[in-house]
Parts: C-alpha cells; structure tokens; sequence
C-alpha cells in the first residue's frame, strides 16, 4: 500500500508541467550518490521504500508532457492499471492451460488488427514479441522457411545465398534480423548470384517518418515472388485514424505486417505484435513439440496453446493493456488521440517552417510525427563557408539536449543522418502533449541555443 | 484506485488454500461467457472495472499455494511491488539516457551474478532477455560470431557447416535457436565434417531436473576450443544455495551461462539473464549503430548505452524486481527460500518412493526440485502384461490433469518423455508451498485417480 501511495503521487507528480523531465546526473555521480549495491543481509521494508523513492527520483518521467525523446512516450491510466493487473496475475502466454483469459484476448486483438489491415474476415495469425525488432526478425525467418521450408532442419548450407531488401532509412532491426539468422549483414543490399527472399517496405520510417510506397513495392513483390513484410513497428497504429491511413494503402497485400501499439498508441511498455496473413506457417515454422507443454491429450482445445509458434518459450503477457485501453478509448479514441499527435505536429511544421534560424532537414509536410530541423543560433546565421558551417552546427543539438536535460525542462532527440550533421528529430506520441507545449519547445530551444 | 483495490482483494484470496487454483472452462465457454470484443465506441470506467474482475476470475492463481503447473510459480509481494514501479516507470532499457537508474541496477545485478558464478572480479558482460529461449540463443549466436567473425557480414553461407552439442533433454529452445540463426536443427546432433562451435550443458533440465557434469564437459569444450555454454534457466539458481551449489561445480569454466531469476527465485515474469565471460563480445556480435539511439557526441559515459548490444531494439526493464527482492531478502534470504523447495522435493521424494501405487521415473534422489512418478489406480496395480499395463497408464495422468482443473483444487504438470508413458512432473518453486501442500497433493491425487 506504502508503494502504490509512492507511485500515485509519483504520477501526479509526472503530468505537471513545473516538473523536471529529469533530474540528471553522469553515471558515476549517480553510482555514487546512492547505496545501489546488493548484499548477503535483508534490508528493512523502509529501506525498501526508500530505494522505490530514490529510483523514481532519478527515473525520467516520460509520462511528463513535455518528453519527446523517444518513440514511445507518454502514460495511460488505463494501460498503467491493466499492467499492473496483468503483473499480479504473474503468468506465461505460452498455454491456454495457464493464461485463459490472455490467450483468448490475444486472438481477440490479433484477429481485431488483422481486420484493420484489410486481411479477409480479419483472418491470419500473428504474435504479441518483445519489440519491433524481434517482430521483424520473425518476419523475417516466417519468409526464409516458406521459400526454404528445409532450412529448419538443414540450415542455411541447404540453400542459396539469399538477399532482402530494404530502404537505406529502415530500422536496424532488418540488418540485426539478417546477422542473427545466419543471412548476413550485406545480404540486406541486393548482390547478383543471391535469391531474394525479403523485401521490407518501412511504414513510418524511424528518422524521417516516412512511408514507402507500398502498392508499387507490393508490385514487385508479387512479380518475383518475394516476401513482402511491412515494418509498420512506428507507422503502422495510423491505420486506426481514418484521415492518415491512406498513407499505409496497399498493407493488405503484404505477407505480414509490424505494428507496436506501444509507440503510437501509449501503450505501456513493451507491446508489439507481428501480423502474418498465412495461418499455420509461423507453427510449421517454429514448432519443436516440447511435449512437457504441449502435450496433445489435454482436455481442451489445443489451438489455444500459441506457445510452439513463438522463438521465445515462456513469453511475457503483453496483450492485456493493450486490450483493455482499447474497451476504455474505443477504436475512435485512438483515433482521435493519433490525429492529434499529428495535428501537432503539423503546428509545429507551420510554426518554424519559414521561421528565422530555423532550417527542415527534408522538403515538404512531415508524413507522421516525424519534424527534423536544424536549430542556428543567430551567430552562425550568416556563416557564408558551407563547411564551416556544417562543422558548428553539428555540435549544436548535443549542446542543446545536454542543456535541456540539466535543467530537465524536456527532451527531444537529435542525430546526424547519411551527409547531414546533427540535426533535432521532434515526434509526438505523447497524447499529453498540447499547442503550448510545442510552443514551450522553440521557446526553449532559442533559450538554450542561442549563445552557441 | 479501484483497480488497486480489485488487484489487493485478488492477492489476498490467491494466497488462500480455499480458494480455487483455477475456475476452468473450455476455450469456446470462455469466449461466450463474456463479450471480449473489441468496439468502435468507447466503454465506462465501470464497464472496465468489469472487464479487470472478470479477467482475474478466470485467470490462474499462480499466487497459489498449490499451484505446481511451471517452473515460474509463486507471488513476492516486493516484487510486485517492483513490477508495479517499472510500470510506473514505464521506459527503456536501451540508453542510459532514458533508464538511467535501471541501466545502473542493471549493471550492478549482473556484476553481482557473475561474481557468484564465480568469474574474475565480476568480469565479464550480460544482459536481461525475454526468457531462457532468447538467452540461450544469444548465446549460440556469440558462439558463431566468436569462432567466425565474419558471419555477421557474409551470413552462413561464408563459414562450414556447424554443429552444436547438447544433451537429449536439454531444452527445446536450443534447437528453436539452432533453426532461427540458420544452423539447422540437423546440426545440433554431431556429424561428421560438422565443425563444432558450441556445446550446451543443462544445469537442471525442464522434466527431469538433472544437471551435466560441468567440469567434464568443460574440459572437452577446452580442448576442442568449443564455446561452453551452462542452460542454467532453471538450475542457476542452485548458485545462491551453499548446500547446493556443487551441483554446478565448473559452471565458472562457461563461456555464458543462462540463469533465470524468473523461476526458482520466483522473481515476477519475465526476468532471465544471459551472463557472458568475454567483456565487449555482445558488442562486436550485435551492434548495428543506429545513430538516432546511440549518439556517440553524448555528454555522458556511453558504455551505458546498452542497446546495441541487445537483439532487441526497445528492451522492457526486467531488473529492477530482481534488484528490489534481493535488497529485501539478501542474497541468504533467497538462499533460504531456494533450499526449502529442495527439502520439500525431498520430503515428497521420501513419502511416495515406497508408497503403494507409485513408481518413481528415475532411480535415485532428484537433484534439483523435479520429482518424476507415475500414479497407478488400485484397479491397475496388478496387471501382468506390460504392454496393457503402460497403454492404461499413459491415460491416467492426463485425466486426474483435467480433473484437478475441474476442482480447481491444484494443478501439477505431466508429460510422455522417450519410451516413457504419462508421468507426472511435479517441481516446487512457490515460496509458499508448506509439508501440509505436498500431503494435500498426494492425497488429492489419490482422490482423483482411484476409480481409474
């Protein structure tokens, strides 16, 4: 009870705007200024309490309205109490027998999406992964088993040279997958001698927020008789909003689909689900009859133990938030919660577009949330020299975000890309987040910028 | 609030011997009972308070003092209460930049744990994965990449054809991972012109509960330059244990070491570590540089950037119940938490190896908390012929299974394994299983399975 007063003041705490983002300190400070150690002795529950207080005081309130570090920010009240539900019901995905009620919301949700996507009659199979990256890696081996069915018993010595393709502004987790797998690094770049097998369309790049054009990959795709994934890990909850899904049009045609409801969406952390349009393959693909699981004369109907079609074997209950979230909101809270993110964010493109000492990093309206500018403080407005230019704006941001986080007022990240010095990347997800807060954001910028 | 409410309302009745384990029904019962559906329209607050209770009647009460179903029983209340923060919380393992006190608990913990295993200083790397599964296939794929290095890159097709050694009850995830990198599931039994990289030794396998003599093995894998790698998902946690530790006598001669708090310690799900001896070898195998993340102009010590080293992108943070529980226990509070399941194990081994009716599955004490024995019906203890005698058996435990779901009354695992009809696998893991829980399982078993 101690503990749950120290989190709801905490969350209280969390949404109020006078609030530090975070109380910043360099690692060892932080290693220093508290007893972190484990040891042979108990410590008293007070102790306890007292290191619950000092983690969240130190923790970074990414529920707090004015952090937009990351994809996934924000905190749902919903979300928070279903997780803690599903924490106390402390249990496994992998068997009916031991999760009936989140095995069949799982199938509820999977088969709920898989409707949205365009799948006939919402039907296909699908997984709830620890992340994007893994949902992407199982896209990824589901493709090499239907082309290589062989190659779970034989290995990759049993087929060709294989080769997927991706855009150069995919996520990392496409080259992660093809390292992992055996495929390798440079097969993500097309060779001639290599069969392909793969091809990524990102829906939602993580940068830029950029779409590729799925229908004309979807072409191709059908053409040469490739896989055809689309990473919609950041993109894909746009096709909850009526007004953006357009962006996503041809996603029905692709062979399986990633889509984390915990970015867009402020779903606790972590929830990601990997969609797959053709029943039965992820089973065929990935089943090893563990028969101390799986044992085939249970009383019950054996389809509900999803555990032998996961890599994973005991496998976290991620389902339940994301489930009750959408009872609480509806599809048409979602929706609204996700046009006002990008409603926000087109504020802001407006807001500094032709604002002074402020450049955008690519031509035209932001696709998503994505806003990336460059931030010149007026000295080096007027800097004729392009490479002296480039070299002090570069070491803009990095000053900028180490100011904002000491004074812990909000965070926004910032990376160079391919021939581009650092730039600011601004993403909204946060459904805290509103008009004043964008404007806060230039402000704070120009306040912590311009002396550099 | 209310949720609160529902949820202590719920760990209370858990923990009650009265309550029922399990309120079952079949899966097409379950789905029309209530309305799961997903809506357009948004529902009331009400209507969720709702949905929470019926999810948690239906759920299992893995809480339960007479729940012995998985490896992963039991509810700590600090954990939880731990679990309950990191919700809170809600962020990212993979920068410093946003989990900064949990990178550094995270850092801390693993030092600690491979302190314990026994490596130099606490040397060495690590990291917190979903699950044993994903643990262990890390460890396969730092195997490859440390005896190819060139993998990464050219994929599989650029080494010979490899073949990994583990023991025929070691766990099916080995094989899951054999099949996901590209190796073949063929390949994990020798052939010839196979070029060994990797062996797997089980310390506590899942049915039998039975460890592989470390130091022989090591000394094999030492002279044939073979990476040794310790499956410790379950029996790890005998480290923490004096008495029993021997059993893992060598386990500092591994090149990695799985070992999942999640099980034998009773940690919240999910919480597996994978510990890894060389420092900077995860770094080199997996790193991708995704420049968006991790930033290398930072204003802080970027060796706690631990994301790249991770399969994962996004990685829930799985630490910080394990670092709560140890401060409340000590390290000897676990200890003495872990050597009281083994004398429970102990207990039912002595009470049913002489008893009538039961038949013990393998000769000798267990060494862990697996206890592996048949239960025949007085109608079927006098059967002469063999054959007749095993068919009936094999059918004996699947129905006193459904039947202790029907009652509610406990739940205990079983399974065929080899030439060996249906046994019953009971393993203790529940810090709150008492002597009076081992009586009540035996004699509801009796109760159950009398008629048959």
């Amino acid at each position: 009870n101690e503990v749950v007063d120290i989190l709801l003041a905490y969350i209280v705490e969390s949404f109020d705007r006078e609030t530090k983002v975070i109380d910043f300190h360099y690692p060892n400070e932080l290693m220093q200024r508290n007893n972190w150690e484990l040891q042979d002795e108990p410590e008293s529950l007070d102790d306890i309490l007292v290191s619950c207080r000092a983690t969240l005081k130190y923790a970074i309130k990414t529920a707090h309205p004015r952090y937009f570090n990351q994809l996934s920010t924000g905190l749902d009240m919903v979300g928070l109490a279903a997780d803690w539900l599903t924490s106390t019901a402390n249990t496994n995905m992998f068997t009916y027998e031991v999760a009936p009620v989140f095995v069949l919301l799982e199938y509820v949700t999977l088969k709920k999406m898989r409707e949205i996507i365009g799948w006939q009659d919402g039907s296909g199979d699908g997984i709830f992964s620890p992340g994007g990256a893994i949902s992407n890696m199982y896209a990824m081996l589901l493709a090499r088993f239907k082309m290589f069915p062989e190659v779970k018993e034989k290995g990759m010595s049993s087929v060709p040279r294989l080769a997927a393709f991706t855009s150069e502004h995919s996520h990392f987790s496409i080259k992660k997958g093809a390292a992992a797998l055996g495929i390798g690094t440079e097969s993500v770049i097309c060779v001639k001698g290599f069969v392909p097998f793969f091809v990524s369309a990102t829906a939602g790049t993580t940068v830029y927020g950029a779409f590729d054009p799925l229908i004309a990959v979807s072409d191709i795709c059908k053409k040469y008789n490739v896989w055809f994934h689309v990473d919609g890990a950041w993109g894909g909850s746009l096709l909850m909003s009526r007004r953006h899904r357009w962006k996503l049009d041809g996603v029905d045609r692709a062979n399986s689909v990633t889509w984390n409801p915990h970015k867009m969406m402020s779903v606790p952390l972590q929830c990601s689900a990997l969609l797959v349009r053709e029943e039965g393959l992820m089973q065929n693909c990935n089943q090893m009859h563990a028969c101390y699981l799986f044992q085939q004369d249970k009383h019950y109907d054996l389809s509900y133990d999803t555990g032998d079609k996961a890599l994973q074997c005991g496998r976290h209950v991620d389902i339940f938030k994301l489930w009750l979230m959408w009872r609480a909101k509806g599809t048409i809270g979602f929706e609204s919660q996700i046009d006002k993110c990008l409603e926000l964010s087109e504020y802001l493109y407006n807001k500094i577009k032709d604002r002074e000492g402020y450049e955008m990093v690519f031509d035209g309206k932001p696709q998503h949330t994505n806003v990336c500018f460059w931030y010149l403080p007026p000295g080096m407005r007027h800097i004729v020299d392009k490479e002296e230019k480039n070299k002090r704006l570069h070491k803009v941001a990095p000053v900028i975000k180490a100011r904002m986080m000491e004074y812990g007022t909000t965070m926004v990240s910032y990376q160079p890309q391919g021939d581009k010095v650092n730039f600011f990347r601004m993403v909204i997800s946060n459904p805290a987040a509103t008009f004043e807060d964008i404007d806060f954001l230039i402000e704070e910028i120009e306040r912590l910028g311009h002396d550099l």
